[in-house]
């Protein structure tokens, strides 16, 4: 029911829910290999039901104010989406998180729904930190990160483990005066 | 963050949820008097925490896909709003209420935002039945039914009990042939 | 331990309860095109588990005085039933349901049952309407609600996916101060 | 809906159920210092809500075929009642215990209702045994067990703490071929 | 982390958990004939889900203060246990109970835990009352019940399905004071 | 029933568990000021119910094996404790946080406690990064981390609300291969 535009090439956010479990795995199939070279987002999506159970997590999530998921539909297909993987009313801090299926990288799509997400939790919900945790070899995530404006502010060493070893995972974030100050500045120089 | 325009005039449709609890109550605040005439609707709404739980109960329907609540902000201020009471995605057969403040009556808010969630139902969610429930003396509630081309099926009497006695309830309802035939009709006549 | 003779042919209500699971399955068995024919009642039962799980939802509703199931014995043996699809005592309104196997039919077991169910929701229970929901095409049954007295309030249209098909569904319903004329009126009638 | 004649005395055994709060707090008020004076009996039950509560959580035994609860009615009026304190169909082995308000007592009440819960564990469950536990000093409780035919097992030292001490607990259990042999004996001598 | 010397052969006594499932399950394969030779402790841990879900009740229970299970770890090696089968701190009674793989019998293994789990439920707890439930010809059991001090309070009769028919149970229980008498008089001894 | 000495000085490390509440309070009220000076630890429990809540917390995460809270006792009065805030056995991370009343401060009782704790994670548990989480002006917690080898990986800024302003937290962690070396090295210059 409820769509965001990303722009003008038929982009579009809309909330991902349990009834898309099939066109989500059919996504996930499309794109596994690529989702999975630094995470294991979607990984235990594997038929429909066991699909349905990675977005229902959300679902719930959701219903507790806890996160949510939304999926980002091209052209009226789902190539990806963003997440509030957390999401603390209380303390004013959530952590955003990303997957897309390779057909759909290089435009820029992430970033562009990241800023939907940053904008409502800042202005709506009157969050005060996003924070964004990308594996340290995970190039084009931590290129987001960058791009949104946020800051680096630590590494956790060793902190999952992947394939036959263990990854780091850097941490940035964004604080509200700081996301408002580039907003204005955006603006501004828009002129 | 998610919101459509209902029209020209300001009104939008956006989910209605938790954390809108101070908010949902000051609209119930302003409209008790008239929301309730007919019906109940967030009578046990008298605080914060009623409201949210309120609100919470469709919260948790969503997230179980059994039914949503979504509130009609007029000018950035909640108004009303409409709801699946119920939601069987497995029989294809939803029920579809409302509620409004009187400051915002008479502008048909209430048949636009049926009209996106009835869109929605069958479009989107392959539904094959919408049906809308009215006491018999709500005059306003069962002239939207009509307005939404629905047929009047029944009226299941005495089934609320109401002040001193009890309600009469109307069932109207619309099937997914007769809605698709009313809208083509409709964009046809628009020509 | 309880059961009510329901004439003087043998026949008896009593609770049907999950520990009747094994005896509950032979009779689907027995019975089960017949009881198909128009609904799905006990369709999910197909193993002793799942003939539990079938009444064991009763016998949650039960305990949360939201519904209750009841079987039918001829002679010793279960034969059908008959059960409170739904009881709402906030608002005096429930809805009663029955199957039967082939071999009990013609008897009249499921009327005798039903003013059972019926005399109690209106006389202990100070319910005020009792709902009989039956397809369209399901004669039996409705002229089960017919010889309860009850009335013909409306008919849901194509409201249960059915074989290849829908189902419209009537409603029928019977309310307290209309049970008890009747009944006294056939009190009077027996002298 | 339910109801067992206990005798020609106006006795009736009936399931006992959350919506009879407010006669069993109106019983337990008439019968409250009789009934504790060896047993904890209802005494959270203090007004309808903590009423309801303790017949809840047999409602929940029951639905859990855990164990139930039954009342006593004598000529309509709620005096008692006997029930399943625990009831485990896996390994054959119940527990039945019993109050009664003062007005009731003297009259075998508790001996006929038990026998009912007996014949029914023993009959129709296929129980092996059933127990009875009785504070030693509960000289009533003790003899509706030997009137029960039940052997004295063992006592439990100071197992419930009340008053100012302990309790002693006495065990007493009759076995499915004792209760067995003992009825048919008594039904051989009433010849 | 936590493990408490049983004497000076290396035997200790540490919380057996959840995450112990493995090794709990290579313990139960090498004594499963001889555990089970009176008792089914562990019959339905067959695989290292089923042994998880065996330690994870008892672990429920601990959350909960209704009882605890503790292992016996020989040269580092899991032999055995005791248990805390029930805890009521309300009435200040609680049971305990015990297994054991036969290389590890002989020693007064049992004898030597029990005494830490009944020292701490009088002398830190509280308690008032600890019982020891076994089958009356598991001769192991009920010796260490008579080096425990306690006292033979009686027969549950065939109160255990086993094997063919059903099995007797003995209670035994030793009081607070009686241990502490015990203990003053042992220590006395000892000097 | 369990207990860990920490050096001479009578001080140990026991499982905190929810029949401590009296005693956890009473801790609390002792050093309250001093505890939240940086931390709202123990905030909520203000009298035994919610003192109970805290601890319950943390029964119901062991339970779950995601965490644990472990009282230290100085000469049999409990003045702080350690914890688990998190434990994840399948990543190989978890987190351990720390309090302590005024009168215990300044012995190096948190180190000794958290070293028990970092142990028996690395080496019985298998895990393999313990963090720590500090905020910024905590200098006595940071000192831990420093003390216990942990590198500080980074800062989030303004991650939590905290009297008028908001904190940054450090985050520091040790992996299992440097804890190691360290013990190593440590063992070796004692001799």
């Amino acid at each position: 029911m409820y769509a965001i535009p990303l722009g003008d090439d038929g982009a579009e956010l809309r909330p991902l829910e349990p009834w898309h479990a099939e066109e989500f795995l059919a996504h996930l199939d499309r794109g596994r290999e690529f989702i999975n070279r630094h995470i294991p987002f979607g990984a235990k999506a594997t038929d429909v039901d066991s699909a349905r159970e990675v977005i229902q997590a959300y679902a719930d999530k959701r219903a507790a104010d806890r996160g949510s998921i939304h999926g980002i539909w091209l052209d009226g297909t789902l190539v990806g989406g963003v997440l509030f993987v957390s999401f603390d009313a209380a303390t004013g801090c959530c952590e955003i998180g990303c997957w897309l299926e390779p057909a759909a990288a290089g435009r820029g799509l992430i970033t562009r729904a990241s800023r939907v997400l940053i904008d409502w939790a800042f202005d709506e919900r009157g969050m005060h930190r996003v924070a964004w945790h990308a594996a340290a070899e995970n190039t084009p995530s931590i290129n987001v990160a960058r791009r949104l404006g946020m800051t680096r502010e630590g590494v956790l060493r060793q902190s999952y483990p992947w394939r036959d070893g263990r990854q780091d995972y850097e941490i940035w974030a964004v604080l509200a005066p700081e996301w408002r100050d580039a907003r204005a500045r955006a603006a501004h120089s828009d002129h």
